[in-house]
């Protein structure tokens, strides 16, 4: 599993909690991916056209105003898997994304007898092809429309920030429901720079996808967790899904009634191959970056929240390796969530190993200096902006400290589940449109597989083990950040084997079947945990009052604060791009290579050779005996590269990517797909942050690597013949 | 302290033994270092002129018939330092070497007041330089004449293996003898492919050498162990010594009345630089190389010696830190022994590596076959020879496993010092002239030297537990290999405490006054590793013997292998080099990057900014404050590479180098020095057995950094000027 998934979705399990979310999801594959050369942008397809001489500077033929048409190819061939990002490509719903955005499918799919994991999967015909299952599903965008004024409409500047917060998502959640007219309708309202607009996106969401291909993990993820935000990297990370619809052509439940949906556009794709230099597009669903941090939130997160992160997951780790030493079945069961962590811990010291190599508040120093001297000039109407948004970060780094304790407070699974369960016990009193987000009729489905899936990761012993010392590290924390009058409510270390060994939540049926139930049976429950979470939930609101209130200030102050320094920036001639957000963004760039350190070059392409070379017989670097023996035949075909004189693995970019990017097509500069991202380096961890240029650095996979796999390996010349393979002249 | 010294003079400690020297001296800094590109080869001088082709098409504008030359420019400016390279660089005996080969007389210099190893040190006059000690010599080769008749004159092709060993070294004894007239003369009579021919070289032996300049180690052991083997580097690897002579301008004992050498050649120091791919010729004085050797001699090394030496360190290594766990005088006492010790398996992990990553007795049973094939219609008068080498070959190897055991089951100090002792009281019943060598008068003050040395590392109780340990070690060895009758002359693991109590040997002056006593003393002598050295006396000599008898085959053998190689290789036109043998050889190659990995480029420059990529607090990577405000301040005047853009530090070449080739003159094509040998990349380290052009690097100093640090942070102007340097037109 590699990190370029965005996972949002989970979230909501954790009521009012916007920190260190990561920490505490089992299967979070929080994620990220990037790179730019000269070429720093998340592009909202309709900025294009302001970068047209940049484009074509780097030698994007394509027109700029061809992408910024989200209805005609090639961005009409852009899908979201939810998290993950793909690109049709065949008129038949055949879609291509990384191998890890389909693992679930695989492995559902996946038997001791059929183990498709490690020997792949390949449908020779349409009837063989696989269901995906309830979480293998492709977004379709069908509409965008910029809908501002109706969220803004009639907020004043005297509203409190929680009344102005609770508006908006009001607003937002209207919104939406006015436009899921139907099951397969999809929408969202996300704030692009923290409000200064608001877009509705309606997608389809097609919910019988089926996996077509795959090649062995053995390919699909050599290297593994090892090779993770590593370079040289020679993973082949693709895989093949098929989008299916009733007859009538609209999104169905899963039925082999269903037919292929006539995809509207595909991607060509192109083996003619890349060089060193040449330009590149990425188009995809970025999920979350914070380019335009001030220098004082950098500060904050270098010094305080990355320190803590990464001391509270080594912590947790440690007490999950004692916890489950010496059982094995405990240790599988905790298997995904130590990969978790461990992927968040890998980030999370890049991030502080970046930090500490390159000064980056400094550079914020000397931008917002600038910013601040031209302001003074240019404030416009609110003079006292600067100050009002220095004030307002301040109170949230303050919190943003509080809920990191909280989190320490709440780190038991079963207390996560209880809560989560009362919580939507309350929220149901309440009509569904004014329920909290992410506790309304539409969120059902997924509480319940969230609810279900826990058992796949949980052990009442270890989890006991895990609280109590969150609880210990918890009591630790300076009492002038610890929330108002939590301590009083925790329950004491030596009560914790009581309190396991009698709740009943562990059990999944019956943790179920408090779905639904009153408030009235949670109230009078006897279950240590219902117990817990009730006692608790008053600070819990508390604290998410507080979040709603700061972060209602926040919407009202930076959207101000965004639209001076969009000002600022226009005054140089430079467009600006908002934070990514989930929503469909191109960045473009160029194959490079990059010096990640004085005396080292990587890149830009890795080769067949090189999967040898790393060859073992153990797990991650096993290859499989059929590429191994085309390896060494030099069976390379159309597909080797005249420089390299081999085929093409892997490649680097400068493209600017984050998590959410997996599985994003990588287009040539006649928007032809040469590779999918699905990684960035070690180097570029901090990319989410500051966006050096020099050596941020996006993975692909390069297309011909696939296609000779695909041919010379798996012999999935069915797909080879249903997509349109644009092959070299001899 | 990098690894590209040489050290064959501490072998003569270990009576009759040539496998795992390494292993059991202290302060061995068994080295090696080097790479060639197209260009292997370390030649001697007067092959040049058939090089000559090659010497132009690479850019090395210097005529060929210059560089055979050794008694001119620029050969006669290169100097042997004893295991280190060196040259002069002024006409008054101003030399230039690598810091790590400087390293003794700056530390015997040093005081905690006066910390030159910290501090640097810079004599600002001729008054102001240091004595080196008498460990720090300085040889100029005088005379080279090829001796080979009166080597081998009379000797039969019927002799014995040992009769003709011991006939060829009292010659060579005898020849030394003849040649010595006077203190200041050294020679030496080295095999040239193992005794096809015999060169007697007269040197000049200096022996008031001065320590003139060093860089702080900070800078001239910038990385330490940890960089070891390693590229990227950033090493100042430097410093001056300066020869001294009596007033006659022959060598004398030092004394404040003696002058400087007036050297009759130098090097010009050319501050011009250089650029990738440009061509570089490289003069010093390797020590030993392997690379004529038998496919049979490359599969026991990998498959038994390398292993059985890597496992016998880990665990002498581990034997060590448990025996000074917990008594800091005792770790300082092992701290060279363990860091010789890890020098020396990191070297032989990194032939393991690179034997494992490419089969290189594949690649010689390809050449092994051609050479055999074309030998079966060219064999000339020996038909039996391939049969006969083979034959002895494997006698060889037999005896390799006998010696290792051995080693083994005389693991002690204590023991070893012993057996010297006993060794050189029989030796001394001889004349002089017929004493083993390394025994004779002229070995005396070098084995005081040692003996005396031992107290610097070395505890009884330290000694017993490695000694218990090796025991046990040799118990477990395949009773087939160990060594006939030896298994009954060793003391029982429950004896040696009593033993090490017993033995006065621990005390330097007690084990000092052992020299010159006679054999009745030893031989009545009660001290258990007296007695225990006397019991074990004639099981070593019957090894020794039959090593000799081995030798003395391989002496008849191999030189009649040799010939027919070179035979075979001239019809192919190419000419051979011998294996390195400690005498002077000129290598050529260029500057020149490699791919480690597939994805992944080195060198060939680092520049100064990558030291402070690498400043921690922590040795060895703290950056000198000046050395810090030079680079921050990118004061880099004319030293700055235009390409670059900053100053470069150490850069890659393809030149071949080895052990002993430390502190060589690298030069230009016009022959001006442009940078110092110190070191080679790990991946090169199978290069002493096999030349892989790809990936095999040696690690030079740019002359350009070297002159910078004089220039901006040591201010040593007075050398600046000193020497003839010729600085690149603005």
């Amino acid at each position: 599993m590699t990190q370029e998934r965005y996972t949002p979705a989970l979230f909501f399990l954790i009521p009012g909690l916007s920190l260190f979310k990561s920490i505490v999801l089992p299967v979070a594959l929080i994620g990220f991916a990037g790179a730019a050369f000269a070429d720093e942008g998340q592009w909202q397809p309709h900025q294009l056209p302001q970068l047209k001489s940049e484009l074509k500077r780097i030698g994007i033929t394509m027109p700029a105003e061809k992408l910024a048409d989200l209805g005609k190819h090639p961005m009409s061939a852009m899908v979201s898997l939810g998290g993950c990002s793909a690109s049709f490509v065949s008129p038949d719903g055949l879609v291509v994304t990384n191998h890890h955005c389909a693992y679930g499918a695989i492995q559902r799919n996946s038997t001791p007898e059929k183990n498709y994991i490690v020997n792949g999967f390949l449908a020779r015909t349409r009837a063989e092809e696989l269901p995906g299952g309830p979480n293998t599903l492709v977004y379709v965008t069908e509409k965008v429309e910029n809908v501002t004024d109706r969220v803004l409409k009639g907020l004043t500047p005297t509203m409190s920030g929680r009344e102005r917060h609770e508006l908006v998502a009001a607003r937002v959640k209207a919104l939406i429901a006015e436009c899921e007219t139907d099951k397969s309708a999809r929408c969202s309202v996300p704030a692009f720079h923290r409000g200064l607009e608001y877009y509705r996106i309606k997608q389809l969401m097609i919910r019988d996808v089926r996996l077509v291909h795959a090649p062995s993990d053995r390919i699909g993820n050599f290297g593994g967790d090892i090779d993770n935000y590593e370079w040289p990297r020679q993973t082949g990370d693709y895989a093949f899904l098929r989008a299916y619809v009733g007859k009538d052509g609209r999104p169905a439940d899963p039925s082999p009634d269903n037919v292929p949906y006539k995809s509207k556009d595909f991607l060509v794709v192109s083996a003619e191959g890349l060089k060193n230099g040449d330009a590149i597009l990425l188009a995809g669903y970025p999920g979350r970056t914070s380019r335009y941090k001030l220098p004082a939130e950098i500060r904050f997160a270098r010094d305080i929240d990355f320190p803590a992160k990464a001391a509270g997951i080594t912590a947790d780790l440690s007490v999950i390796a004692a916890a489950t030493h010496g059982n094995p079945a405990w240790d599988v069961r905790y298997a995904s969530v130590a990969k978790s962590l461990n992927n968040v811990l890998k980030k999370t010291q890049g991030l502080m190993d970046g930090f500490a190599r390159k000064d980056i508040a400094a550079i914020k120093d000397v931008q917002d200096a600038g910013f601040r001297a031209w302001h003074q000039t240019h404030a416009g109407a609110n003079k006292n902006l600067l100050a009002e948004l220095d004030g307002v970060i301040g109170q949230d780094m303050a919190l943003q400290r509080q809920e990191a304790a909280w989190l320490e407070a709440t780190h038991s699974d079963l207390l996560k589940s209880a809560r989560t369960l009362y919580r939507l016990a309350l929220e149901r009193q309440k009509p569904d449109a004014q329920r909290e987000s992410g506790y309304q009729e539409r969120d059902l489905s997924f509480i319940k597989a969230r609810l279900t899936r826990l058992e796949q990761s949980f052990v009442p012993r270890v989890d006991e083990a895990r609280y109590g010392a969150a609880l210990a590290r918890y009591a630790r924390i300076d009492a002038q950040v610890r929330p108002q009058d939590v301590d009083a409510l925790l329950p004491a270390q030596d009560a914790l084997p009581a309190m396991y060994k009698a709740s009943e939540l562990a059990d999944t049926a019956k943790r179920l079947a408090w779905i639904g139930k009153d408030l009235d049976a949670f109230r009078k429950s006897g279950d240590p945990f219902i117990v817990l979470a009730v006692r608790m939930h008053d600070a819990g609101m508390a604290l998410e009052n507080r979040r709603n209130e700061i972060d209602g200030n926040l919407e009202r102050v930076i959207p101000q604060y965004m639209a001076a320094v969009i000002a600022w920036k226009k005054s140089q001639g430079k467009p600006v791009y908002p934070d990514a957000n989930s929503t469909l963004r191109v960045t473009f760039g160029t194959v490079a290579p990059y010096s990640p350190r004085d005396g080292l070059v990587k890149g830009p392409f890795t080769t067949v050779e090189g999967i040898l070379e790393k060859e073992t017989d153990k797990d991650p670097f096993i290859v499989p005996g059929a590429l191994k023996e085309a390896i060494k035949a030099k069976r390379y075909g159309v597909f080797k590269d005249a420089a390299l004189g081999t085929v093409p693995v892997n490649f680097l970019s400068s493209a600017d990517t984050t998590g959410g990017n997996s599985g994003s097509a990588i287009m040539n500069g006649k928007g032809e797909l040469v590779g999918l991202n699905f990684d960035s380096t070690y180097e570029s961890i901090t990319k989410d942050w500051y966006f050096d240029t020099a050596i941020t650095r996006a993975i692909h996979v390069d297309i011909r690597y696939m296609l000779w796999v695909m041919k010379e390996v798996d012999h999935a010349d069915n797909l080879l013949k249903e997509m349109t393979v644009k092959y070299p002249k001899k």
